[in-house]
């Protein structure tokens, strides 16, 4: 990987990806849970858990990158607007940094919903083991 | 909630937290699922998804605070000692600042495991909705 790679990855958070985060993690806050509560609050529904961004970035960096001999050292998100059930993302990572002394990869990335409106985006730091 | 305030909350790794997280998201890199793999990488064996202990995160801001009418604007981890299978996590946040005019407060927090090693921190800024 060098400076300038991009990638990019589409995923949805569908039905089952949203119940199954709320299954494993037991997070029901009436945000993710309530339209009424939602409405109220100034959102179209239900919002979709943050952390469901973060579950695909898991599999980003162990599954799409072209090597597998890597772990994460550090990661920051930033939620900019809110996602809703089967919205359909499409990822962008590009690499901004190749440290080949330390063997660490540093990301930029962000994820855009179905209107092309970008709803979070961050950084992520690997280490290549 | 005001500065200073501290939560404590017990999280533990187990093998439906390791797998539902697989099923859901579908990394499967050999760090996490092949212990000669991981071994050859100098770890004990297979590596817990750190994004399981975001999955944790979510949990702690959705349903441990005293209040529910909140979003998470930011966050970030630092991952420092790896987390294995049947680990014992115990979180602890701390708020750091409470911004009343913005209605935003910032959250430091860390996991350390049963041997009471630190193996990751971070920050949390959420927004009270």
């Amino acid at each position: 990987m060098k400076k300038g790679d991009r990638f990019q990855q589409a995923f949805k958070v569908s039905d089952p990806v949203y119940r199954g985060f709320m299954d494993l993690f037991k997070d029901r806050n009436p945000l993710h849970t309530e339209s009424t509560f939602a409405r109220q609050k100034g959102f179209a529904s239900e919002v979709m858990h943050g952390n469901i961004l973060n579950g695909f970035l898991s599999y980003f960096i162990g599954e799409c990158l072209p090597l597998k001999n890597v772990i994460i050292h550090t990661q920051e998100i930033k939620y900019s607007l809110p996602v809703y059930l089967n919205d359909q993302l499409k990822f962008t990572a590009q690499v901004e940094d190749v440290f080949e002394s330390v063997n660490t990869v540093d990301f930029k990335f962000y994820f855009e919903n179905q209107a092309g409106k970008k709803v979070a985006n961050g950084k992520i730091q690997i280490g290549i083991i």
